[in-house]
């Protein structure tokens, strides 16, 4: 098949901005840094959500909604998370423009509405929500509370790549209040597990869960817990994050609560969240030379069946066949487009739905019809079967999951032969260089070395691995001890 | 039952308020103009969002993100359309602060950060919108283009009330392409018809739809629809609009197609919105003395089942049916909650429930077990009964469609009481003093005298209905004549 878009091996930075394009997913917008998520693109960002939704309400969380706007002087009040995110803040000043009085048709800021104090766009909603929380909270009764908000948010950044690092972006921020650190630490961790399952489940990825270092914590958290996955480059990708902020954000906002005791306390704090980063990473996880592979679990079409006809009658014979399909394939809870275009030839359909990823494809053409048979082509392993009519939809149902199963087993296989244990600094460098992935190494657990490694190779510790057998050792850099291996790559 | 809130007949636009914020609805947040919806307000707006999703789907729509951004450049582009925004636009004028040198601690705008262009916040995305069609559309093959997005708009406001009026709100925004003005004019009223639909169904709202008058258009339409519903005050609330673009947007931004027989022209345009003020309508519409009233379609809980006990071995016996309903009930699709609390008591639960407009209470207590009964409570007539336990599931399916009718029949028999046929300018002014309500009249067309009735009576063409019997009739001020009776209010 005639492709004009770039091999894995060719240029994978270019592969993946090529299937971005040609799988209709997003697009830069004229404003620099930010995208325009164009249907299929947002579809798939549609069953991500859903799913993500029904896990936090199945966890006890509900939805809210917060401002747009962080006042300066909210983000001032947590230090560490004011120096974070104070680099990347767009900035409101004025509230008007008005017609320019020399130039016709054209707009000026209004220089008298100007803000009395400059307004955020949020970067995060820490600051907004505490201060909101100072007014929620008064009892132990009022805890836990388990909020969390759809949103888009803003962090201005320089270099942007479409879904993995633009200006705008869409995420969910989950932001909870709890009577004891125990608690908070426990939701912290609860949310980790549960972005963990979503990312293997629905994602079909693979994920070693962890903490960060100190250095790679979240600005103005005690604890930052993180999944972190492997793309086909060999470079990770943090996946979510989920942090203990402590009490950081009840002192900067004076949110105190009296316990069942009577004693007046302030509260314990989670944030937790993921991103339309994660379509990026789906990208990068699964896709091959020919375009989008998705599992069929985030496939916002899982099947697509296409006529083989020549002639209007021959059409409406292989419809009425072709209808009866789709209605059982829907019955058993299967996403089902028919494309009957009459503007677009089989061969063309087929290649765009192999560049766009639906997971199957199935073909009847007048021989079928006599046979009583479809071609199914699955879009994983390209593969093409012909099979008898009868039972279809249980055999396309099947096929899915088989579909969803094998994504995850190859990522598995993929991940799993690119974790490499090294023990030295020479060894170190050199698989990074030659084999990339992620590395299993010892380090003192300063930052300084942390710093220097990241220096001289530009690996960052990913996370400090929390279901991995501990294992004491010697610092690969500086010879100190080490209680536990830590996870090094390279990262987007 | 003791109540700290007013009444309708005190003060009406107090009790709105009160029932916003002791139905746990929204507050005012830190940042002026700018709302936090609670998680109660919010789960409303999900129950909208997910039944207008499905019909803008069902309607062949898909949904996208475009940038929450709009260069100052692009609002110029559509003249009528930038001056109508210009007065309201929130400006992004810096990208970045740093740390104020003369207050540690304290943060400044860098004015080494300054945008070479003005950012406006989205006060609706025609704009960028149009921008992007113009990369998507070359052939008749691209149309039409169905977008809808789901997004925060900002119009910077002076005079804000939670939901109806704020400076940042939630909506969705329909923005479609097409070829022929006939077809942009056909979707204009179908989006129309989907909203009004919406309205009588779900929201048990019944609406009047018309037109604008050329005063009251959307900055940059032909044509305006709408749908206009009446509050308890006898004001009028727009309830959502559709709008006819013409060619105005393609001509700004250059977006031209080439036609089946080879012809190039420009696009036709539609867009449509309704937003958050939905949730206003809902409150004003159905809601009485006693809280907020919701129809059981947008109720975010529909049953909610409250134990009546002494002591833990009671409960257990009580849990155990109650579970039963419970799950009975889910099995019919409805929503239910069980409230065992031992934090409050039952009849806090019953004020509480109540005042959040819970369609359906069930109160089950030891006598209720002995009996095999249960004590079933309908918020919209107050009214209570004892019911067998047998069947349970059925009867309460139809109470809440028995509920959702009356809703409806109420709000239309209030409604159509309340539109008056006047014939003189006096009596318009008697009738609008002394009633208020819709008033038809005879209007001679023109702006100068629809601008005069709004000065002097503060009441506006809310529409030129579309459904009306057409009757020629004099315009009530001029004595000119008129080809239709339009459609009075004073408005929200």
């Amino acid at each position: 098949m005639a492709k004009d878009f770039s091999t894995r091996a060719e240029d994978y930075s270019k592969w993946y901005n090529d299937i971005v394009a040609k799988a209709d997913l997003a697009e830069h917008s004229a404003v620099r840094g930010c995208m325009v998520i164009k249907p299929h693109g947002f579809a798939i960002w549609e069953k991500m959500q859903a799913a993500l939704d029904k896990m936090f309400k199945d966890t006890g969380h509900v939805n809210a909604y917060f401002p747009l706007f962080v006042p300066k002087s909210f983000l001032e009040k947590e230090e560490g998370h004011a120096e974070g995110f104070a680099k990347e803040c767009a900035v409101v000043t004025h509230y008007r423009l008005k017609a320019d009085p020399e130039q016709k048709g054209k707009l000026i800021v209004d220089q008298d509405a100007e803000l009395e104090e400059e307004l955020i766009i949020r970067p995060t909603s820490e600051a907004v929500i505490w201060n909101t929380y100072k007014g929620w909270i008064q009892s132990y009764r009022d805890l836990p509370l388990l909020v969390n908000q759809w949103a888009n948010v803003v962090r201005w950044e320089m270099r942007t790549r479409l879904f993995l690092r633009t200006a705008e972006f869409l995420w969910q921020e989950g932001h909870t209040a709890h009577a004891t650190a125990e608690e908070a630490v426990a939701e912290t961790e609860k949310m980790l597990n549960v972005y963990a399952e979503f990312a293997e489940k629905y994602m079909a990825l693979p994920v070693i869960k962890g903490v960060k270092t100190a250095n790679e914590r979240f600005a103005g958290a005690l604890e930052t817990y993180c999944i972190e996955a492997l793309m086909q480059d060999g470079k990770a990708l943090q996946a979510g994050t989920s942090h203990f902020l402590g009490q950081n954000f009840a002192k900067a906002f004076d949110v105190k609560f009296t316990s069942k005791e009577g004693k007046l306390d302030y509260v314990w704090a989670t944030s937790w969240g993921v991103s339309t980063r994660l379509i990026g990473a789906l990208i990068m996880a699964h896709s091959d030379d020919n375009g989008l592979v998705l599992p069929p679990k985030l496939a916002p079409v899982q099947v697509v069946i296409v006529p083989i006809y020549k002639g209007e009658e021959e059409l409406g014979r292989i419809s009425e066949k072709a209808l009866q399909i789709k209605t059982a394939l829907e019955q058993k809870g299967i996403s089902v487009k028919y494309d009957d275009r009459d503007t677009q030839r089989p061969g063309w359909k087929f290649a765009e739905y192999e560049m766009k990823g639906i997971p199957v494809r199935i073909a009847i053409g007048p021989k079928d019809l006599a046979n009583g048979t479809v071609e199914v082509a699955r879009r994983d392993t390209l593969e093409k079967e012909s099979l008898k009519m009868i039972d279809l939809d249980t055999k396309v149902h099947h096929l899915l999951d088989n579909i969803q199963n094998n994504l995850y087993q190859k990522a598995l296989t993929f991940r799993d032969e690119n974790i490499h244990r090294v023990d030295s600094y020479d060894e170190f460098k050199k698989v990074l260089e030659d084999k990339g992935g992620f590395i299993l190494a010892h380090w003192d657990g300063s930052s300084a070395t942390e710093e220097r490694i990241k220096e001289e190779t530009k690996a960052t510790i990913r996370c400090i691995p929390l279901d991995m057998k501990k294992e004491s050792g010697t610092c690969m850099v500086t010879g100190k001890p080490s209680l536990q291996r830590v996870l090094f790559a390279k990262a987007y």
